[in-house]
């Protein structure tokens, strides 16, 4: 494990360790001694005979130990140097404080580029560059500048930014939170995001991992490790600079749909990453996470001794997609009879504001025992006579006999409560300052138990002709033609099972009306040119003829029009389509990322797709069940389940044709960008037909 | 002004005050005493000589001196005889603390009416029952129990649950806020919400209001005082109990789309009100804008000593939909100038960890010259050499020299940064724990900015016939008829100056045949039925019928089909209506919400309004601008202003479309919801018609 070594340093030295007080090579040295490290720790540094009391070292050899650890705070130019010392004494971990690198431009990423293969040649991990280093609570090590250690805990923080994690660090004690590692991960040049995931995955002392990142390097790895990990440990991570990279260039509904931060809610939804806003919601979350089981259902339950409290939390509980649990007779004849008559006793129960701590405890356990609910929320807002530090500690006792359900606390004020917050503290209850910070870290819980508790991912494979797919594009791509025509991607359709309407491109108005005939009326006129991708634009699309006369005056028109109005375009004919049964247009999607691969897209099709925005996304390859949740999540799904729908659709046959476009996607990784547009479907049974396609290919990567 | 005597009081008596520690009677007086109120305190109670060192006088008058202010907090079944004590010495403002009133049941509620009604004969004003109390600043004056007098400031605070009144002074000084005054209103008896948004509004020493409330009295009055206030003082709500209430019953789409929570949003749009989710977002707000100059535009400029920071704030500012404000070259290179090289001159400006306060200080003072930045974020990372309280003393320098524009400082950290965060505090600048609730909080400014500067409203009446709108409608109130039917909705539209199509019901495939001719095909054929609401589901709508024969099929198939479908309803025959030239179905709707009137609609029509959502609201009467910014702010509005659309519409039109309905729900309160559905818009100079109407009446109230 590659951040072993690290954690479990037993000696340290700092090459650049400085007697000046404000430097960061001093800091440093003072961190090692004041977080309390019981092993040795070497300053190194050719001018100095000694640092804070410790003998200084001209250089790493004249120590005549290896250390375990190296933290490397010498100037830039310097830092080679000292890790070619570290590699004659033969050290295997070494953390670069020092600053400089890729950072700055282009001649700092070369020295990076250089400090990197001199690192690997010597089989050596590097930490950083430009980091602020390495904290253990375990062992006490402290070789950073982020300020002197914070409490013990269980949450394993990593951070791409420096100065964000020295801010946590700061705040620790106010945020009551507590930690097993911190890394500040830097430029990482070497030990990346991957490397610590799996680390702090594999570490005993901790429970959740917490992470903020700017960019991610392997997408794939990424993936597959985080959902791997995901399945013990949550892992919250803050994903920033997600904004503003839209997609402006591509061709398809789904590529200018598909920007970066969709991208990344498909990956992290499919991982089970937990996503947080911001670096508060994150330790929110974080410190529920780390001391509560997880709900296993959306009922939560509050206990309030105030009415103003309690409609708030009810209000963001709402708002939440949680439910306020709706408590069972039994339970609310329970609390009836040991709470005052103008009590409430449906939820939020209203204990009201005499309530001593007994009071509370028998509330809080008689919702507890509810089937119907699942998490509980205490608030208690200090009255005269109300008992704080007496109700936290009730509220412990029984968090620590009800096992079984998450239980959240929200003790209103300052001042008043501060003793009864430290109890809950100390007991591992979480305190939220406000009921709408509780009831979002409910609702985060719940959503990482049921990506928990997902069923195993089966991805079902249709049999089909990839073969004739595989020339279509191969013959696309030594032309260097990205676009494939229309009559082609129906080849491809018609290979992985879609049915495709019948149609013949006539290049007369006389062979229009005679393949009309042949296809039966009534028919759709298409425009059929490479030049043209929005025929309707042009006018370029005449549905629903339905005589020959109809088919020539269209054919005609559009021959006459078309034109003047795309003077240069190259038209080729006119397609001659079957006429649709009606149904519900859809769109069908997928764009690839080029991190993280194939986006798959569902939502409301035809001309409005991007206007409306109703689309669901997900990365392929689909499973059955991930293609129906995307339908589930639409807009479009409540309008073709009924809900003014005129009959229900079959939805059944819209999640196969998503996982057939995933299986198409998936299997020819050359296929960049593809949208079925309109997928017209009707009610059960019938079969949905893909109407028209728009496929861009390039060599895959 | 009714709660001005309250204010000013001079003396207090507590009819109740109590020995007992613990009882809220001994805690009023200790309030009072300890807060340092220089007039006289009268503690009364028949069973006491003295309480807490001060003579305790057994009822009223053996005092001598009328009270300007009395504190009642005696058991429920004695206040109305300490009410008519008050009266019988003249006193004029009574706060009943005591609880037992309506918040216990019926019984209370009876009891509250007999106290109103004897304290309005006694031409008394009251706050309360069952509220916490009042506090003023100014002179010292805590009649009530929520703890100790916070610290003094503009924030003027009432609350209509008094746990949150008191948990709010708790936290005062950790949010770093100050207020005026702050009034608990319990039951608003006598006192409501518009007598404290008056008081406020007129009090010299509040700047802000902010304000608890759970539910609006009289909503006309409310929009009224709040709308006027706002002009000159912000008001920050946090409006609890909003979710949930639906409005299932009502028969038209807009009935169905415009829920309290709807009606709320257009409330607070109209009279200026920020609307805040959470008390922690309204003090957030709250200390800016009491501290601040207000935002003139979008430009967010940020100055940050760390990248990571910086870019969570990017993303939070694009997020919210301010700008990163693009800096001018003249901007750029004045920072160049003074900044290291590996500084980032553009926005955020990154201003690199070892920055000290002087750079800050000119970073800060550069971007602010800049016109493209309206209000500016300090973001401070506190690194070993970073000068935190200098920093502090710099960003409040330039605050007090740079005037014009809001400056808002996220000093990250806790212990590190407290002393500089106190020193920000005290100069006046609001410090934010994290980067989104600066943003956060900027964006509130920037948007109460906008509705102040917003142009004068002017609601431009257009002719029309009243007289015969007047008839159809108080027929309908005779008969008991609440929906009125297709014929006359659309006369009713005709006098409103909106275009309907032409259209006569026939009762026989030959008369069909016949008006078909006069209208010129094609022609629609609708079912005429006063049962049936949904035509189109039943086949009672068939388009472009081109030819005799195809009206004379379309009449007898749904002749013989439609009563199979719906056996019991009664057909008059079928409406022959001209066919309108193709264009965008949008929809213009109305509920009458029964608090706040007419909620005027716009969004996305036909059959899929509801399943899309894609709708906009606003508080009738409208002006031509509200009209089009409430076309603006629907997706639909994107569609027809081109991308994707084949042609513009007539945007105008749509606007005057909204306000000729505005106008005749305003005219007839009778009408309680309607729709224009589909309203079909073409091209730029078309007449959009109006081609189906639902409109239902009931007695205005």
């Amino acid at each position: 494990m590659s951040l072993q070594g690290f954690f479990e340093a037993k000696s340290v030295a700092v090459i650049g360790a400085s007697r000046k007080h404000g430097k960061t090579g001093h800091e440093i040295l003072v961190s090692l001694i004041r977080g309390g490290f019981e092993g040795p720790i070497w300053p190194v540094n050719p001018s100095a005979e000694e640092v804070e009391g410790l003998k200084c070292y001209p250089d790493l050899k004249s120590i005549g130990q290896k250390p375990d650890l190296v933290v490397i705070v010498v100037p830039t130019d310097a830092v080679l140097d000292s890790v070619r010392q570290c590699g004659q004494v033969g050290v295997k971990n070494i953390i670069v404080i020092t600053s400089g690198f890729k950072e700055v431009g282009p001649a700092g990423a070369r020295l990076e580029e250089e400090l990197v293969q001199l690192v690997r040649g010597l089989r050596m991990r590097m930490i950083g560059p430009n980091c602020l280093g390495l904290m253990c609570l375990k062992n006490k090590l402290n070789a950073s500048f982020g300020g002197p250690l914070p409490q013990a805990g269980s949450i394993g923080v990593f951070s791409q930014s420096g100065s964000l994690l020295a801010a946590i660090v700061d705040m620790a004690r106010e945020m009551g939170v507590g930690f097993s590692k911190l890394v500040s991960i830097g430029n990482k040049a070497d030990i990346g995001e991957i490397d610590v995931l799996k680390a702090l995955g594999q570490d005993d002392d901790t429970s959740v991992i917490a992470g903020y990142l700017e960019t991610i390097t392997d997408g794939d790895a990424f993936i597959r490790e985080a959902e791997r990990i995901s399945r013990d440990k949550p892992i919250l991570l803050v994903k920033a600079g997600e904004t503003g990279a839209g997609a402006a260039a591509a061709s398809s509904h789904t590529g200018r749909l598909a920007d970066t931060q969709r991208a990344y809610e498909c990956v992290f939804e499919r991982a089970g990453v937990v996503r947080c806003e911001s670096v508060t919601a994150q330790f929110d979350y974080a410190r529920a996470l780390a001391s509560q089981p997880l709900p296993v259902g959306p009922g939560v339950a509050v206990v309030a001794n105030a009415g103003g409290p309690g409609i708030m939390a009810a209000d963001a509980t709402e708002r939440s997609g949680l439910e306020l649990a709706s408590l069972s007779p039994q339970t609310r004849a329970r609390l009836a009879e040991k709470l005052p008559a103008t009590a409430s006793v449906s939820n939020p129960v209203d204990i009201l504001g005499d309530a001593l701590a007994d009071r509370y405890e028998n509330a809080l356990n008689t919702v507890l025992d509810d089937p119907n609910v699942h998490s509980a929320l205490v608030l208690l807002s200090p009255h005269a006579m109300t008992e704080c530090t007496k109700t936290a500690e009730a509220v412990v006792r029984v968090a620590n006999a009800k096992t079984q359900k998450p239980i959240l606390a929200c003790f209103l004020g300052a001042g008043r409560v501060a003793e009864a917050i430290e109890i809950l503290r100390r007991g591992n209850v979480p305190n939220y300052k406000s009921p709408e910070f509780a009831i979002a870290t409910i609702k985060a819980m719940a959503e990482y138990y049921r990506w928990r508790s997902r069923p195993k991912r089966v991805v079902k494979l249709f049999p089909v002709n990839r073969r004739k797919v595989e020339k279509i594009i191969s013959r696309h791509l030594r032309l260097g033609d990205s676009e494939i025509g229309e009559m082609e991607a129906k080849d491809i359709l018609d290979a992985y099972g879609f049915v495709t309407p019948k149609g013949m491109v006539a290049t007369t108005a006389e062979q229009a009306v005679d393949f009309a005939r042949q296809i039966g009326h009534p028919v759709v006129l298409k425009i059929w040119s490479p030049d043209i991708v929005h025929k309707a634009e042009v006018g370029g699309v005449r549905m629903g003829l339905t005589t020959p006369q109809e088919v020539m005056d269209a054919f005609d028109l559009m021959m006459y029009r078309i034109p003047k109005k795309r003077p240069g375009a190259q038209i080729l004919g006119v397609l001659v389509q079957e006429m649709c049964k009606s149904g519900r247009e859809v769109i069908l999607g997928m764009n690839r990322d080029s991190h993280y691969g194939p986006l798959m897209m569902f939502g409301t099709g035809g001309v409005m797709v991007e206007v409306l925005r109703d689309v669901a996304f997900y990365l392929a390859p689909l499973t059955a069940q991930e293609a129906k949740e995307m339908l589930m999540s639409t807009r479009t799904y409540q309008m073709l389940r009924g809900a003014g729908a005129q009959e229900n659709v079959d939805i059944d046959a819209i999640a196969e044709g998503l996982q057939r476009l995933s299986q198409l996607v998936t299997e020819f990784p050359e296929i960049q960008e593809m949208d079925i547009n309109p997928y017209v479907v009707g009610p059960e049974g019938s079969t949905p037909i893909a109407v028209d396609t728009r496929i861009k290919v390039a060599p895959a990567k």
